[in-house]
């Protein structure tokens, strides 16, 4: 514990427009969950179920919902708990930037515009032309092609690529190994089956505050841009095809995949290894289940689900019924039986009728 | 605009038998898309309903289909419009290979043949005994292993992996992160449950003009060799497991998944996400819809989709019905009802008859 | 053929505690595939119904199944041939280790603690504080991150990335383009769609003799730690999200993905790209099938398939009664009709009874 480095926990609440109950000089060294949190650390509760166990932990604060009132130990009231964990957290790992320089083992093409405050790791190799901004880091193993633009406080894991002429924003974090600006799948194929490259010349577009998961790929445009809008959030291995756009505050969870020349509006939601083909467009907050197979355009809100994706609810109801099917099957086999039965009941009853008169 | 590098409409004409409507004179420098291109360039119109907006296009001249007639700009009339485009695109982006030759920092191992005419980039690392063909690239970050070959004209992106004894053929294009020859996932598990590693010991095969996505992946095989026959294309982030063979010109859409030695005809297209179990064989032809899970052999030329993969029309028809579900479940309790008060009905009719008798 | 480095099949029988039927003394130096192997290498028959086959099989010697008897060439009879087979191979390949050393291009951190004998390939990157077991082998192109353990005879393919605080145990294989501990994907989202990170401070701890595939993401935790458990397989490209533990000895194979904080239990087998919702507990041997989408806790030894994934033999129940859905659908229409009118014709019956009366 680094007493230079501790908050009291009345800064803390300030910073997330909290209230302290409690005593709001405590000090605090870090953030931690719930079960792993030390006497000098703050902790936060998201659900108000376990606010009785807070009696045995050891933390010296919590973070809890508006409304809480006195704990055995200080809290600072937040209407969004999760929100203000995160964002104390990240305040209480801010350190101010290192610049570490270029290292003597990095590449760097002619022509780069590199500033003084920048971490360029060992073995990175920045291709001709390269502009990076203030305080970027890029860690080792990362290939930057010729032309591309890094924004400032931007950070590139190791062993991810930037292809040529890409620009990416600032505070953006591009996870290991992610691929921004391979080529788009676009080929023309003749009568023959033979199949000819239409050469991708667009590029890809990445605005502040995107996080780009490991492994993951978004291919450059076949003509224009590939765009990623602000505050839109990748998870691992997903696939973002080429000319998709991907509206502001947008979540696509892991493995998801978005075919080309798709467009998402803002904070759309898709859910694990979902798959959107080409040449749609989901409106703002269309949200997906995970695995979900979207065949359609999506108004604005949809809440979609199943292969090809439908309305939730709806698809919720097809499952449960899916579920009763081999009892519908031999329900249907009854009914058909009786059915014959009361017709040849009813007909021989007629015949028998009309033999009477 | 490098004067030295146009070319005239008649000579782009040429090349892929089309016929000049208007003046082939026009001198092009490049090709673009119909909403970038400028007036020095070519575009090509894919759809005839948007003929009429090419009166508005600043673009010098316009590939379209065969008998569209004179347009407000000249015109090259071919069979396929598409596949001409982008040979016309290749055609006018083409320049004469820029031998780069082996860069300081690559490390290459023993024995090597490596001629003058190649491109060997910052940090690529060349294992013992690597063949690479004429003008071949190797972007920076590469990683190839020993006994490697290395066809001519192909080239291999940044951070990409080449493991050892894999053959690459002429013309590839393995993209950025891909990594050919991995261990196949082949394992043997005694009654406690331990597992024991099945060596790897075949490679992989790749023939001429095939191109592998981004973070892709084709593994060795156990015994023999994984084969990716000439014209494949794979997209990113797709799974090829040890001993499958894709016949030549099959297309791969991201993150599709094929099981261990499993073998695919000539021409077969497999839509995005779509996975195929292990030991089985899909014909020519054979083209599946995104997210189809294949299960069973396919004959030639099959149309499938589904989860398990059926013929598509009944794939379809299958689906719709599974949307009207809840319908019909309500209508089976609602027939049911109406049966049992019909055979109630029915009943009582008789007793009263048998009474009245 | 090296002389030195055959083995008797006497000696192989005893490894695997198998039973020689014909000669002991037949020298064998390697095990191939049925089709490729050699008359001094040893095959092996999984398949009781191809041992007519063994006639012409050029092989010195074939690895059969308990009770097979005598065959034209000599056999070791073994409980497990596939386990047999499996083991002997790996004893045949099996060589001294052989410390290649330090690489010159390979940058090392401070307080890195690197035994004599290990193989550190070029253009490594190890960080600060890394401590290596003895016989370790990285491969070019990885990037080691600060304060990594890697424990003996571990082996890390080229262009994986193992990052920062990570612990990996003895005879792990990590794969080509692996990443292991790269962000969980955690933000906190406010009332205006703005996401804020949460800051991901745990790490990942890999045990002894897993096996990570190519392109394989596993993120570290949120708090604490991701666990892979001794033992465990996982294919190219799965997702492992943070907080997740997956048990000794289980399975996931390529393409899987497993949301946040899951656990599995032992011998737990995920077929290919089969999802798995966050928050959940797989017990002890569960199997899913291939495109499972696993939405619910699951009992030990559960088998479960679809998705949403349910009891497999009702699942393989619903997914025939599927392909019977437009059938079912015709079915109903017909009886309705039907009912409608003996519901007509009972009634004019009853009416015309009635006027009789």
């Amino acid at each position: 514990m680094n007493d230079s480095r501790f908050h009291t926990l009345g800064e803390l609440a300030e910073l997330v427009d909290g209230l302290v109950v409690g005593d709001p000089s405590v000090r605090i060294t870090g953030l931690n969950g719930f079960e792993f949190a030390g006497s000098d650390e703050i902790t936060f509760l998201l659900d108000r179920r376990q606010l009785p166990t807070l009696a045995a932990c050891p933390a010296a604060a919590c973070i809890v919902a508006r409304g809480t009132g006195p704990q055995p130990i200080p809290t600072i009231e937040c209407p969004d708990p999760a929100v203000a964990a995160a964002r104390i957290h990240s305040h209480l790992l801010a350190r101010p930037f290192q610049a570490r320089g270029v290292h003597p083992t990095a590449v760097i093409g002619d022509g780069c515009r590199i500033p003084l405050q920048v971490s360029v790791g060992p073995l990175v190799c920045l291709g001709d032309g390269v502009v990076l901004g203030e305080r970027v880091t890029i860690h080792p193993g990362v290939v930057v092609g010729d032309g591309v633009l890094i924004g400032d406080d931007t950070i590139i894991h190791a062993n991810a690529t930037i292809a040529e002429g890409c620009a990416i924003g600032r505070r953006v974090i591009i996870h290991h190994g992610a691929v921004i600006g391979s080529d788009g799948f676009g080929f023309a194929t003749d009568r023959q089956g033979r199949h000819f490259k239409r050469p991708q010349v667009g590029t890809v577009r990445i605005d502040d505050e995107v996080e780009i998961g490991a492994n993951a790929c978004v291919d450059r445009a076949n003509f224009g841009t590939t765009w990623i809008r602000s505050g839109v959030r990748i998870d691992n291995l997903v696939q973002v095809a080429h000319n998709v756009v991907i509206g502001e505050n947008s979540v696509l969870v892991a493995q998801v995949g978005i075919a080309g020349s798709t467009t998402l509006g803002r904070s759309v939601v898709l859910g694990g290894m979902t798959g959107v083909a080409g040449h749609l467009h989901l409106e703002d907050q269309v949200m997906a289940a995970a695995m979900s197979g979207i065949h359609s355009d999506q108004p604005k809100g949809a809440r979609i689900g199943g292969i090809p994706a439908k309305e939730a609810k709806h698809w919720m109801r097809c499952n449960a019924a899916y579920h009763h099917l081999p009892d519908m099957a031999r329900e249907l086999r009854r009914l058909r039986k009786e059915v014959d039965r009361l017709g040849n009941q009813l007909n021989a009853q007629q015949h028998t009728a009309s033999e009477e008169e």
